[in-house]
């Protein structure tokens, strides 16, 4: 099969062995992939990745196993955390808390930026007919931005600032103003601000911004290891500040603003599938204005320089031309 | 009358004015204070204070105004924040919060190291007369301490992990153990956790304690800036880490581990007086055996230095005397 594999290089490899589903597991047939800041990163050498990259995605079920063979010929997206299925953090269902826990194209399981992937049928859920591959595609990172939602009470009376216009910061502000917040986003990009201003949001250049510490909850996805200082000018006394970037850099911070002022601050990373998928299939937070480029697989290595760009936003990758 | 001055070095004053309460405050006659970590700091410079230190006494009320005559001669502790009753925060009963406040002691109003204090009616809270002054005096101290069961929820089955020994890390263990969780004091002196271990707390030495990220929630008390980064390597994912120190200090650390193990950091300060004077009232918080030593007044310069030494938990003034 096709694969991009990554060992210091990024190549397209067309002779990639297709993966062996083990127990429990499903093989699906890559649709559409989805290109993160996070692969961005382990191209650049964070946690010393190597093999197939890629995480986004929506496919097909090739072969399912015993235990759901419904699934086979389904259209699904797949959740990213496969757990060891016996430590207290599975029992609980907090896969993506397990010591031993794979990620998929992130750590000990290859990705998806190949033809086939293999993957925990418990993982997978099926997609409605009605929403399309490019959108479906976004569940992942739409999951990531409801998570905030899952840790933090999301008031209808509260201020609520995203800090950074990727992906991840738009798809937040879409995902958060539906909790009926009055929410702005904050970025450097016209161009990326513009998408979430035509979604009926507010927005605000992160050079313009009144700086006062009035906002009950902050959303840090900025990229960058300076977004909690950042977010700390914001957020008011008794706040929440939610922190979505993860960086390899340590940063310094005066820790006495958090006791004094009695901020919480939140660390969150990948979230629920089923109200991502709903919310995208009943069109409540859409999410075409957010694709920069689409690419045939055979393009893929232009693909990774377009998302390179200051003005991309996503970039998918068509695995079926 | 007499009262400790701080204009860079701490002087007794014998012949000191005697404040006079503004609208809706009272004068109290101040019977017992506490030297407590934050005024050894202000006499070491944090935050330029100049002025009379002290913020954790009981006394009698000498003067009440007429909205609450009924306070006089009655034995009282007092809450440290006096908001400017007209903001949002004032208005949500966040005194501690709000923009203009001032802090008996700390910033902005003189503290109770002298013979008369004025505070606002609305910051007194009688004490039952069954409970001593050396132990109501810890009213202050053991309301931040149960602020961490206010802020965080503390389950019966959590384990919790206090890191420090001093007298907040002390409170809060005595304090936690009451919602029936699992709690571990780790600290440095040997002579402070035998105080916890009296109480029935288990306690373990901080260069012996086995280094697992398998605690719910980890409260900081360390004083230190290197409290969060101790925490962090004993949060299990998912957990919490309450941070009590304030430091001067910028820190280091690795924002990575909050966000990957959707750590929540909670900064806490000031808490609830009613139930701490009722867990004080009523025994369920012992705090003799936290008392290092007694001083009167008048040997107040000494009693500051007895709070230097490595095992002294609390010293208390007697203004009586």
């Amino acid at each position: 099969m096709k694969a991009l594999f990554f060992d210091g290089a990024l190549r397209l490899k067309k002779n990639g062995r297709r993966p062996a589903p083990g127990p429990g597991e499903a093989l699906i047939r890559v649709s559409m992939a989805g290109i993160c800041g996070t692969d961005r990163e382990l191209l650049k050498g964070y946690r010393g990745f190597r093999g197939i990259p890629g995480h986004e995605f929506i496919g097909v079920v090739e072969e399912a196993g015993p235990a759901r063979p419904g699934l086979a010929g389904k259209r699904v997206v797949g959740e990213i955390n496969c757990g060891c299925g016996a430590c207290p953090y599975c029992a609980a269902g907090l896969e993506k808390h397990c010591p031993e826990r794979s990620a998929v194209g992130i750590a000990g399981r290859e990705g998806v930026f190949a033809e086939y992937v293999a993957l925990p049928e418990g993982n997978l859920h099926e997609v409605p007919g009605s929403l399309p591959d490019e959108e479906a595609v976004f569940t992942e990172p739409l999951a990531a931005a409801f998570e905030v939602m899952e840790q933090v009470h999301v008031r209808p009376a509260a201020r609520v600032l995203i800090l950074g216009d990727g992906c991840l910061g738009l798809l937040a502000s879409l995902a958060m103003r539906g909790s009926g917040a009055d929410v702005t986003l904050c970025g450097r990009h016209d161009a990326k601000l513009s998408v979430a201003a035509a979604e009926g949001i507010r927005t605000e250049r992160a050079d313009e911004i009144r700086r006062a510490r009035d906002y009950d909850i902050v959303v840090e996805a900025t990229g960058s290891e300076l977004g909690l200082e950042a977010a700390l000018a914001f957020v008011r006394p008794a706040g929440t500040v939610v922190l979505k970037s993860t960086t390899a850099a340590k940063t310094e911070i005066d820790l006495s603003r958090i006791v004094v002022d009695e901020i919480v601050v939140v660390g969150s990373r990948c979230g629920p599938f089923a109200p991502a998928i709903d919310a995208l299939a009943s069109g409540r937070v859409r999410v075409k204005g957010l694709i920069s480029a689409v690419y045939p697989f055979d393009e893929a290595l232009s693909a990774f320089e377009k998302a390179e760009e200051p003005d991309t936003i996503k970039v998918l990758l068509d695995l079926r031309k």
